[in-house]
């Protein structure tokens, strides 16, 4: 049978296990898919814990949101994939039902998008939830036209996979990209992975350096996907008129938010949420898919991994993610 | 000499008094008006107690940020306005330089329009901060479309001039209105100024009339200009991705704002001035009279007045507006 990450109780990553578990037929617009990669996301620490928004069943199996492999069998009604198909899985379906930590799985076939050419299974497990929350933070929320030459985007907390994407994405559209990190730890591989300016905001003053790159003016664009204080300074440093895209679930502590930039500067502050906002509108979906697929299929955006780690390694891959020492995605190969 | 109300201490509206002041000829620029109405607004008696954004010189005067006249002379360089022109004068004058409240003043042209043949001098002192505003909070910084059929805009605080602007603009868009008011007493005259709906949220549950008004679906937009504890549950009536509008300065505790629906429903939530994001702006300022004039023009808008003092009664005006007890607007007719 095949091996399955799964947890029987709520509580830290050393509860994530590998068990032996049936898979059946897949369903009616199910597709059945033998893995090769999953990417870890940092939500599914919050789930195994009990404190995400979907309600884990336990156990709960198999765990994961995305990653990438080939189709074994089709249910009815598929018929935009065929058996042997490269597909990644994207994350967007229900974690209570569905996951991709296993060497089989059965998932709906409305989360696949074909892997381009030449990209590994790896990358492809480690692409969607960071370049589609990227891109849904920055073109979709955020409004950034796709010319974008001269305009400025703030990262906080930049050292997450769509961090690093987002420096990509903005890139691409000609816009600057800010990144901010807490330590000087992150800073030099934040700006190998594509941060045109980095700041550290334990020592420098994020005021001073946005005014000095942007010639006093503000940044157009602030994405800040870790809900914490850094919303306030980088509500300020934003141009009149400017938008905050806020993304992410946080147990703990709500701050408060910048009341005083919204009012004297006339500030939008958006909430965006990859699935209920992107993936599950079709019109919005295409869109996205239409602006990344070429983009990764030349090469010109490309998933930062980190670590990848093996299947039989899945409890210690998550504690590496809780660990918080990476930067980019981690991945669990599936042999 | 003209009279001219001014105060010359910081503190109530009985510190506004009337003087005889010169007035020069007027500059560059400027055009002088002898007044004939002045519209009152809420924000003027922060500014004589001290706590608006802008400071008060010592003696202040003419104080007043809107009112109508005829154009007694003109400045250099003014070429599209007329000795003897019937104009208004918006809301977009600095308040430590510029005034409404005298028998004559000297006003930028810029800050000036042409009063639609038919209007009265109250109706048009007491147009332009109402339904400017009320136009950049719907369908500027809003974004309802001017055919807006089967939207829902919720107006909180909606005894104020700019709420029964609102119920008349969201009419004419063909968009329903549901106005909030605190208790009973104002009710009924906000059903007669036009609102479709009227929620007493003393006595009455919000989310539960939104609901059914709605069909469960949830307002599309929230206008606010109270900045109170109605936030809170006005964001949680919109529907997913609906957009909050903010506007307005307090003094005291700043709530605060909705974090939840941001992050669950992706909600906006976006400040709103009326200088700085539509007045003061040449393309979204034509767009707003090019909107607002015909309507206005035709009688399909109209200010709704609550009392008009003559100017020497100008101080009991403001502390009749410092007693809560208006709808609409408060004007003050200078023969």
């Amino acid at each position: 049978m095949p091996l399955t990450a799964q947890f029987d109780a709520l509580g830290g990553p050393e509860n994530i296990n590998l068990v032996d578990l049936p898979v059946k037929q897949p369903g009616p617009g199910e597709v059945q898919v033998r893995m090769r990669a999953a990417g870890l996301n940092r939500a599914e620490l919050l789930y195994v814990a009990g404190n995400y928004l979907v309600e884990p069943p336990i156990p709960a199996a198999p765990l994961g949101a995305e990653g990438a492999g080939e189709i074994l069998a089709v249910g009815n009604g598929v018929s935009n994939f065929m058996v042997g198909d490269r597909v990644c899985i994207l994350p967007m379906m229900d974690w209570a039902k569905y996951g991709t930590l296993a060497e089989v799985v059965n998932v709906p076939a409305e989360a696949l998008e074909t892997i381009p050419e030449g990209v590994s299974f790896e990358d492809a497990a480690a692409f969607w939830m960071a370049f589609a929350t990227a891109y849904g933070m920055i073109l979709d929320k955020g409004g950034m036209p796709k010319e974008a030459d001269g305009r400025v985007a703030l990262i906080t907390g930049a050292s997450s996979s769509v961090g690093t994407a987002a420096f990509q994405i903005l890139t691409e559209i000609g816009a600057t990209s800010i990144a901010t990190t807490r330590t000087q730890m992150k800073a030099p591989a934040l700006q190998d992975a594509g941060a045109d300016h980095v700041v550290v905001t334990d020592v420098e003053d994020l005021a001073e350096r946005v005014g000095t790159i942007t010639a006093g003016k503000g940044v157009d664009l602030v994405c800040d996907s870790v809900i914490g204080d850094m919303i306030a300074p980088a509500a300020e440093a934003l141009v009149p008129e400017g938008t905050m895209v806020l993304m992410g679930f946080q147990s703990g502590e709500i701050p408060g938010l910048p009341f005083y930039p919204i009012l004297t500067k006339g500030i939008a502050i958006k909430g965006f949420h990859l699935v209920w906002h992107l993936l599950d509108n079709a019109d919005r979906r295409k869109a996205a898919v239409d602006f990344l697929m070429p983009l990764w299929a030349t090469g010109k955006l490309k998933p930062v991994i980190d670590r990848i780690f093996p299947l039989d390694e899945v409890s210690d891959a998550y504690a590496y993610m809780a660990s918080n020492r990476h930067l980019g995605k981690i991945v669990v190969r599936i042999r």
